[in-house]
């Protein structure tokens, strides 16, 4: 899978990660996707408030929730499912309604980024948040986000603005990993040289300078401070190791020894 | 829709976002859903790299990218078509490559976040950025990395790390809107009431301690003060509106009120 990594240290679960609440949810397919959405952040706290299709569904129907979740079965084998929003959210310590339209309440209204701070420094301290997700075709109703603390939306192209429900989830997982682990990735390149010490630097540019000099690179003598500082500039700007300064001295020097073979 | 909130503001259409380029991408419905993402968060520069189904496709096909773009069709439409990468890149001024795994090129490597915030900073200064993005199955060659200036990889849980190419384009959108709005939100609730004035807000203590001073609240006058000073606390926390208020005074009204006639 492109977007994938082998495992490499254990996930958040079991921390107090904010709980994700589908409200009423429609599809199947999309309690699965949001599962995976949510195992791709270490969310592991699914809760399905009345379902339209009931819960839970025959597992591993061949178009169900688990076959949308590409493998985050574990996630809806623990899934919870309650009558009513009050009841889902009732051992939470606050609930975030997510809404995509002003909804006349007069409540705080936040982005997913800002949030999850909250709910990471929440989770800190011992408490745990919760998200409100409305159904796919209604989103929220009224007295549902009335029983939140305060409105999550999220950062959308007016003119474009539709996000589907995983999509939802997905952004609000991103947000969560991103306060809770610190943007922590997955992996970083090898570094196969140090950084070059300045003296390699210097001595490169002088090898260069001189071969240039005799070369008859510098015929305005006037420029040549300038066209010298340019060329230097140049090649600071990349930050070079010290694999690069040999690499470029042996440039140089097969360049030179050409040039007199030819010459 | 849940998610959708009525048009506010222009889009960025025109300015210098990022590209998104596809290479060689697998199922034509991707590249709508791909398209949809971009749409989401004001992307409109789509570049395909040889798709395996050839393009156009012959639009509006049921199972096509413009059924799966969800109405993202003017993306679709101006979308170009590239034999190869380097041609794909050639009008950018940097190229980032997303990748889910070390491929031992010693690039920079950083998060969605740090490379939108640059590419952003480049399109205040007339820079254009791209991004590179994989096949389904395989992500991008080494040859194909080798051409971009940086890695950008996704901060996931390690033991559950796929994500799909649409939700990987969406992460980079969401984070390039994030950068290039400021996070402007799409509406905010409206405010029905100002914040309390402070000598509104002490006039209603004063009230209720009087209240409850006749009621015989205050047995032990020893912990008088700290009653006080705790009930005061608590209707701090959640700062007060001149509503709030005058709702509190009514509610204190009636309770004394009832008190009085029961008595």
């Amino acid at each position: 899978m492109p977007y994938a990594a082998p495992p490499r240290a254990p996930s958040l679960a079991g921390g107090l990660m904010p709980a994700v609440i589908l409200v009423r949810p429609q599809l199947a397919e999309n309690i699965g996707m949001c599962a995976r959405a949510m195992a791709n952040f270490a969310l592991s706290d699914l809760r399905l408030v009345a379902p339209r299709d009931g819960w839970p569904q025959k597992a591993r129907l061949k178009k169900g929730a688990y076959a949308a979740s590409s493998g985050a079965h574990a996630i809806l084998d623990r899934a919870r499912l309650f009558d009513t929003v009050e009841a889902a959210v009732a051992d939470l310590n606050r609930v975030w309604a997510t809404t995509a339209r002003e909804r006349g309440q007069g409540k705080r209204v936040v982005a997913p980024r800002q949030a999850m701070a909250e709910a990471a420094s929440a989770a800190a301290a011992g408490g745990r948040h919760g998200i409100l997700f409305g159904p796919e075709r209604t989103g929220l109703e009224s007295d549902e986000i009335a029983l939140a603390d305060a409105i999550v939306t999220f950062p959308v192209d007016p003119g474009f603005p539709s996000l589907n429900l995983s999509q939802a989830v997905l952004l609000m997982g991103y947000e969560w990993f991103m306060a809770a682990r610190d943007g922590e990735l997955p992996f970083a390149e090898p570094v196969f040289s140090p950084p070059a010490r300045r003296d390699s630097v210097i001595a490169f540019f002088r090898a260069l300078e001189a071969e240039l000099e005799s070369a008859g690179h510098y015929r305005d003598t006037e420029k040549r401070a300038l066209m010298r500082r340019n060329l230097r500039n140049f090649f600071h700007r990349g930050g070079m190791t010290e694999q690069d300064v040999r690499t470029l001295r042996g440039v140089l020097v097969s360049l030179v020894k050409g040039r007199r073979g030819a010459g």
